[in-house]
């Protein structure tokens, strides 16, 4: 047992410190590390097989809705990114500057993009002329730098993976109808694939994106009560069109501008899956983005055939199109269970040679450590219903998590007093103004999420000033 | 006819201007165009889609041989690339410089990746302990940046895409059967997918990667009878592993140095597809990796049902596990014919009344413009068959194009003449000196591709100083 209790004790426990958690399970599941490179990560198989998994089923979602895949450049020239004036105010104080080409300096330094709607903006000035060209949807898997402070892995670091789309219309009404539609795709892939409920809403105009006329997001609440932004849907209006002459002849004949969104997520919602499902023993991944689904471990793997029998379960399971490996290393089977707990694997199938003897092998889920006897001629099928009830619990209890730790407050007092007993998201009432979300997040220390699309009146005023209001906003403490 | 004419008209035929003909097939087949950013591509849709298809294909491929993805950190810090001294000599010339992070110098500057090697030495060094740990066989798709002074449409860019693998072992045997094993791999993806024959070999000690012991090659001949180095894998030896101090403890209980391979292939391999398949009329792809393999082209459309037989034809295609699309735009046949042809769709499927009538439909071969009637019934079949024939024949045309302008040289003027007269690879003995290998560079104007796994004996004395020689080489204008 020394090995197995080994594995174990190097974890801090949640309610210890939750951001040693964090660091252990990211460390000890071998998901990432750190680099001689500050603030840059090594995204190691384990962590990048879960991206590969999120990208797989992203991008079968986009290209569902007609989105076409392709690649721009990684420097923007410090021209370009100054076009449009907001956005250039927003990223140049965090970007990484290229000064020099081979062995002579630059005419114009150019940054590592930051994000790419001045590339596409210049694409899409020189190469859309009609209204036959429209809409564009384009988007890129890639990286991005920005020259963060301080950084966690995967939350926030000075390189991070993403996909960023970017789409161009005839008509206002359809950009805003794409931008919508891009944060539904979120809001749908992180409820269903990642088992994490989002509330879904607008940002307000003092937490918009540079340059937008209106952000959307989608926003989770982790397992310590703090909120993560997990996605974000752009609607630019014609702004960045107006500043990069981005004009077409439309079918009366004038030259009009285009209307243009952008939508991201990223790496950080393996932090995010992490933060809502992890436990003390590791990580809990939901079996439709788990790389591997099923881990099969033989029990007296000494014994006559255990092994062979072992490897027959695999392959069926395989053959069934569950994502399954055979753990038939000398590791003894408690060192086994509890690395495969720490890698979140959703189910494990033990097997020994009474097991075989009873025609039967034993089931565990790694979210409630249940223990189900199965007959092996019923293996598939009670594999994959487990997965699918594994999936749908998980998401249950995140939900259940995120409802019993979401507050309702009326006046300044109460959201300071939730902030301080009580971490989750605060609903409360708004009157609008600016000058009141500033002082709630200077007073109270946190910040506003999002003005939900689905409204519930919590009270008649707002809570900070007190004048009528008619909006309520989610706020938190956000990673 | 005006607008097919038209399509048809802007491309430079192949004879007249190989280079123009290049140019134009990328532009008008909408695979890249350039960018604000000078020597930096935008890789388009459609050129996207193909190398969308080569990472898929070629990720199975990898991670068939037990390869997993990773990804490093995008700069390398001066310090670190300066480690290995052949390496930094190497690449330093043409790397890009970050010397300032937000608003701020940097310290130390950094260089956007030229190719990771020292990143992954630094990983290694520091998560590699034991015989245990041992092979590490990782890989990463991800963007790299050589500072080019003249560029081409993905053969040479400041920015291009590609994977590199890289790996360590416990001994020097397994290193160099890894070494072997990836080159294989590149191979017979680009016979296999690409329908590209290669020329396995090894690179000259003058040709080889900056830090490596030996490095492998596969070389192709373009249409115009010049060479593209296709794919590389290198040995390393343990020369990275004493510059980074990568040790492991092996089972002997001693400190060892790691052995070391790295392996890559870019998008460059577009520009072969373009450049031994292609024709006057536009691209021709491979089926294995067209990302459109059949086009269905509805004739008449204005007639009852035209359309509506079509798109029961894709379904059905699409059913049977081929990649297809319906062209049922306005555009007029004669358009879409040529716009299929440019765009290098393998196979389409024409459908008029009286095609429908008689039950039948018609098929058009891309390579060779044959037409098959096919009756409806039998059309998943024909249809699956011809990419499979259409696939082998454009294998076996550009083999027979390989094969007829590969010419045997016994001197250096007959080297020279061959050269001036008819573009093509040329084989020739070599005594193994450097300084014959120079001089025919030199005076031909040729470089040495590799010395070939496959040994024909062309001779018995070096083509250039007239000493016994019993290896021979390949030699071309290389791309």
């Amino acid at each position: 047992m020394a090995d197995d209790k080994k594995l174990v004790q190097e974890i801090t426990p949640m309610s210890e410190d939750f951001a040693q958690w964090y660091t252990d399970i990211v460390k000890k599941a071998e998901l990432c590390d750190y680099t001689s490179v500050k603030g840059c990560m090594v995204i190691k198989p384990a962590g990048y097989a879960i991206w590969e998994a999120i990208q797989a089923d992203l991008d079968r979602r986009f290209k569902a809705t007609g989105v076409q895949n392709c690649y721009m450049p990684l420097f923007i020239p410090e021209g370009l990114l100054q076009k449009e004036k907001d956005h250039v105010e927003g990223f140049a104080p965090e970007v990484a500057w290229v000064t020099q080409g081979g062995l002579e300096p630059l005419q114009e330094r150019m940054c590592v993009r930051p994000t790419s709607e001045t590339l596409f903006c210049d694409y899409y000035a020189k190469t859309v002329q009609s209204y036959r060209d429209l809409p564009q949807l384009l988007n890129q898997w890639c990286s991005v730098v920005r020259w963060e402070k301080t950084t966690r892995p995967f939350l926030r670091s000075r390189e991070f993976l993403w996909q960023e789309g970017h789409t161009v219309h005839a008509t206002a009404e359809e950009a805003q109808a794409r931008t919508e539609m891009m944060l539904n795709v979120y809001a749908d892939f992180c409820e269903e694939d990642l088992a994490i409920p989002v509330v879904r809403g607008q940002k307000t105009d003092k937490e918009k994106f540079a340059g937008a006329i209106a952000t959307y997001t989608i926003e989770s609440l982790m397992h310590d009560g703090k909120a993560l932004q997990s996605g974000t849907s752009h609607n630019f209006g014609d702004g960045f069109a107006r500043a990069f002459g981005m004009q077409f002849t439309d079918k009366d004949n004038t030259l009009k501008y285009m209307h243009q969104t952008s939508w991201g997520m990223t790496t950080r919602m393996i932090g995010a899956i992490i933060m809502v499902h992890g436990d003390d023993s590791g990580l809990k991944l939901p079996p439709h983005i788990a790389p591997t689904q099923v881990i099969v471990i033989p029990i007296q793997m000494n014994k006559e055939g255990v092994v062979e029998k072992a490897a027959e379960l695999k392959d069926r399971l395989a053959a069934a199109g569950i994502r399954v490996k055979l753990d038939d290393s000398d590791r003894r089977p408690g060192f086994k269970f509890a690395d495969c707990e720490m890698r979140g694997i959703p189910l494990r199938v033990e097997l020994g040679p009474k097991d075989i003897a009873a025609g039967q092998c034993v089931l565990v889920r790694r979210d409630t450590r249940e223990k189900i006897v199965c007959p092996l001629s019923e293996l598939e099928k009670t594999a994959a219903d487990l997965l699918e009830t594994i999936q749908k619990d998980m998401y249950d209890r995140a939900k259940e998590h995120r409802d019993s730790h979401t507050y309702d407050a009326q006046t300044l007092d109460e959201m300071k007093q939730i902030v301080a007993e009580h971490p989750g998201f605060i609903r409360a009432m708004w009157c609008g103004d600016r000058a009141c979300e500033d002082k709630i997040k200077e007073e109270a220390g946190i910040t506003s999420r999002c003005i939900p699309f689905h409204q519930v009146k919590v009270g008649e005023k707002c809570v900070c000033c007190g004048k009528p209001a008619s909006k309520m906003l989610y706020w938190g403490v956000a990673y």
